[in-house]
């Protein structure tokens, strides 16, 4: 089986340089690269199969290599450009033991590779555990580990054109799950019946155009309920009075675009359409400014303004970098759009724009995953972006 | 609002007194819980906020604390037993900031508290990282934490009849996910598109009954593809001559029954059937066998036997408990059913029996999530056990 990979050579080859040129800022000689996201990116690899460790390792010179599961490494060869010759296994019965780590074995690769120093390690990462960290601190010594936190990610916060193509496909999916759930947001509905309808929309997809999981599940709080930020369904009925916020992505080939529209059931009380206005303004302000040269405080800085305007005050980052993703993020964890940011936008940059706002009683959310371009922020999905109310 | 929570007060008393007999056990005088599945198994906290550091707190005495992300403290209100007084936030202005780190919050409120030694970590877990064990080793020297991984998921291994109440409602979800499956399961139908299907029978339900997100995607390889582990889908249409299988799990509060079951195009080959036979041998010989008294590796060599009867090796283990969950793994992690696993087996533990064979030209799994019973393991689900045949 050949893999079908979702990028050239050449686009691989660069993000491999890139990737090295950091590398050597940072001190690094080799990198263990833990996060899914970043092996993906790297090297193409894809599966479920981050619940034990795997990674993917970039000496200074020479090709990298995948390392992990024995079950997991047909998966390897399936998914990835590398050569067989440079997928390595751990032994299959340590997997989740008692008396064995995998990690053990990582380092015994590394030994034996003669990368025993100047070693970068993502140590703030859901996939690299603080036992792993002390089992590579004891065999190499602590001076040996680099924080490498981000460093890959950094790396893809500006998109490749084919990068971009898919991630306006993963907003074709966005629009077409936001469509279906326009359609089926309707008061009796429970919840788990349309969160059902949208997510089948957003994987079965559009014609020539699958979906794939994405990296958070749909996130759909109605009422009172949406003053939490990050509850995700039950099976209560859609009532009348109440506003319900859904924040989904479609995702295709790992790329994502989310977008969070509010559904209200009845006439919207006058809070809520102020809060309405605010966003809008807010999201249209923001685009007009994300170009290249700007930087992220100052784009934040449109949000807040036009929430100030309006009487709210918004206590949180109002965005954040995304594109290829693994549970349970769908955000780069690199810049944020907020106070103190000021890393300086450039061209093919993407963000989730997310002016949400959350009080004691209702929460709001409509946001925007855009690409920053000359011409200012232009949105990867085409959503009608205002309130959606149906009859209560 | 009042939580409505799954379990009575009775039962989070005794879930919180087993993990404090445990707590003395390893010298753990503070336990700080990091793994959102055990969070929830003590308090009730739900919510897709586990991709930034938060906690729950057990004290020696006194009531559990949680600590998280502001944004997500109403979400800890709405769904936990907590006393409000009991729930601490970090400032949200340090959600994924370069210069600051979460955790540093919490060394602050455990200074508060006087919980400054003997502190319980969850070093091998996905949302403790190797930064936030450095950050706690700098606060408070390497020799106050104690390695406390698996702790809570030990408790959790003999399931409450409240929550094999649960695990049969899951069950019965995924029997309605493999009805689907059965039917849709049709030459030429994009792999994408059954999917889409089957996960919403899942979520969507039964009458009365919700389905929740499973914290694993569905697994579904096909022909070679499946000489891969967790490959989960694409968009190929369905090929005569090609196995599938099927790893899927319904879920309903949290609470997960996964069950594979394999399917074929046409007609099987006969080396397929007879690994199909020996499956279905394995998983009777086990469920006979898995009665409180019998261990681990005693269960599992009924799999490993039958397979070498007909003429197959299988190098993994063939199971593991599950229960309650959240991504990116329904497994607990503690036991596995594998040889020199001697833990023995009580009443009301849950183990997804897991007999799959990976060929390097396709892969077969036929799989059941059973609990032990005075008379043998008692599957969950009730789904028909044998090779789907479909016509090419």
């Amino acid at each position: 089986m050949t893999p079908a990979l979702a990028f050239s050579a050449e686009e691989y080859a660069a993000r491999l340089a890139k990737t090295r040129s950091a590398m050597a800022q940072r001190g690094v000689e080799t990198l263990l690269v833990a996060d899914p996201s970043n092996m993906a990116w790297l090297t193409g690899y894809d599966g479920w199969s981050f619940y034990v460790p795997q990674m993917v390792i970039v000496p200074r010179d020479g090709a990298p290599l995948w390392w992990g599961r024995t079950q997991d490494k047909p998966g390897a060869a399936q998914t990835t450009w590398l050569d067989p010759d440079n997928l390595f296994d751990w032994p299959e019965e340590h997997v989740q033991h008692p008396d064995h780590h995998p990690v053990d074995s990582l380092a015994s690769l590394l030994r034996d590779h003669g990368w025993t120093t100047h070693l970068g390690v993502e140590m703030d990462n859901y996939y690299y555990s603080a036992a792993s960290h002390r089992i590579l601190e004891t065999a190499f010594g602590r001076d040996a580990l680099v924080d490498a936190t981000g460093l890959v990610n950094w790396q893809r916060a500006v998109k490749s054109e084919a990068e971009i193509a898919l991630m306006r496909k993963a907003g074709q999916l966005t629009a077409h799950m936001h469509a279906v759930l326009r359609d089926g947001f309707r008061a009796g509905v429970p919840k788990n019946v349309l969160v059902a309808e949208v997510q089948a929309a957003g994987i079965a997809g559009l014609p020539g155009l699958a979906g794939d999981y994405p990296a958070i599940a749909p996130i759909a709080p109605s009422g009172t309920e949406a003053s939490a930020s990050h509850i995700t369904w039950n099976d209560r009925p859609l009532t009348p009075g109440e506003a319900t916020y859904f924040e989904i992505s479609g995702c295709h080939r790992r790329y994502h675009c989310p977008a969070s529209r509010s559904l209200f059931l009845g006439d919207p009380p006058a809070d809520i359409r102020r809060a309405e206005t605010a966003i809008l303004t807010a999201i249209e302000d923001t685009l007009a400014a994300a170009r290249p040269g700007a930087t992220c405080e100052e784009i934040a800085a449109c949000v807040y303004d036009s929430f100030a305007r309006a009487g709210y005050v918004k206590g949180n980052r109002t965005g954040y970098p995304v594109g290829l993703s693994y549970p349970p993020d769908w955000g780069e964890r690199t810049m944020s759009l907020r106070p103190g940011d000021s890393t300086v936008l450039q061209d093919n940059m993407t963000f989730h724009l997310m002016p949400g706002l959350w009080t004691p009683d209702w929460g709001l959310a409509i946001t925007e995953t855009f690409v920053v371009t000359p011409t200012g922020g232009q949105p990867l999905a085409d959503i009608p972006r205002e309130l959606v109310v149906k009859p209560a």
